[in-house]
């Protein structure tokens, strides 16, 4: 894991995703070499901003060639932790749990998926794409003593904050949330993004319905 | 389509789908009235602030008797405008737009999903989830005078770009983006709402590998 040496902003920390898949999508057209400005028009960001953002993991580019996007690509994903050993469970095996297992390119991104949590005895003991589903109440025992830090959460909303508890309980400090329930924490050592995707539907046609 | 008396603070419209989401569970549970204190621990924020949000769009509850389930659950469903006519298209159809159309409850939110666009031969002409398919060339002639007003991207960050240029031109207004690339126009009358859920988890993992 690369450290960065001072404090990152918050919109730098925001871009480094884009940044890293922009420059695979570079990489996998085989593209060899990017200057700032190429960087920027696709990240809808100045030249210099791309340079300044870079600078706070090192040195990255030479004047008059640009970057190596190969090279570029290997720094920024070992700074978002791409080429480790992350591990993480699925809680919530409906629909969006099981697109997530089916589709979600998480060996891609640096994570494997151990286990899937899911309540319906219909599919407790089987595996959506090899990965096994296990009843929730099981969740302490296969978790506890584990190196699985990130939980994602694909269960119904009114059982999230529940369940939530236990698992940081259980060791548990990432949180990748799905539900439709915004989560946070005071706890300095718990992480939580929160997706919420079919809000984000509800709001984009509410902001068309009333544009403010 | 119920439109609120004044200007609508982005939080609240924010949280507005958390209520929708959070009374349908309750429905979904048979639950058949709610008072403002439940439901604020439900939202993770605080009675007043419950009935504060909910007083921007009418007069919801009754002192002592609290909230009818079903009843704010419709009005609230009016005002995020889920039971109009919404259409909408998707362009993308690898892994995530394949995920998108066989699992995510389109219709259970409003919407229809009228035709989804790709590039790859062995697709096109197919159907997912009985939603045809189309050659991406052939968006222009589909979409034009039709009342369809939104797109879903799930193409490759490199292409979004240049197709929302061209979406933008052929009528649609508003974008529900998957593509890691944060879209933002000049435009008052297009309307962007970003998902990235890929990039949440890379930053999730940043976050908690650089605790900050």
């Amino acid at each position: 894991m690369i450290s960065p040496k001072h404090t990152v902003p918050k919109a730098v920390i925001w871009r480094l995703p884009c940044y890293y898949s922009c420059l695979r999508d570079l990489y996998q057209k085989e593209v060899e070499r990017v200057s700032s400005e190429e960087l920027a028009k696709l990240m809808v960001v100045t030249s210099s901003q791309v340079r300044l953002d870079l600078s706070y993991f090192g040195h990255f580019g030479q004047k008059g060639y640009g970057y190596n996007v190969r090279q570029l690509l290997i720094s920024i994903g070992n700074i978002l932790g791409i080429y480790e050993d992350n591990h993480i469970i699925v809680v919530g095996v409906g629909k969006l749990g099981r697109a997530l297992l089916q589709s979600f390119p998480f060996l891609q991104l640096g994570f494997t998926v151990d286990a899937a949590f899911g309540t319906s005895p219909g599919i407790i003991g089987s595996s959506v794409s090899g990965i096994p589903i296990y009843h929730i109440s099981g969740l302490e025992e296969y978790v506890t003593g584990q190196k699985i830090r990130i939980a994602a959460l694909t269960l119904p909303t009114s059982e999230v904050q529940g369940i939530v508890k236990h698992l940081i309980s259980y060791g548990i400090t990432g949180f990748w949330n799905f539900t439709s329930m915004d989560l946070a924490s005071d706890d300095p050592l718990v992480t939580i993004e929160n997706v919420h995707f079919a809000n984000s539907l509800l709001r984009l046609n509410y902001r068309m319905n009333h544009l403010q």
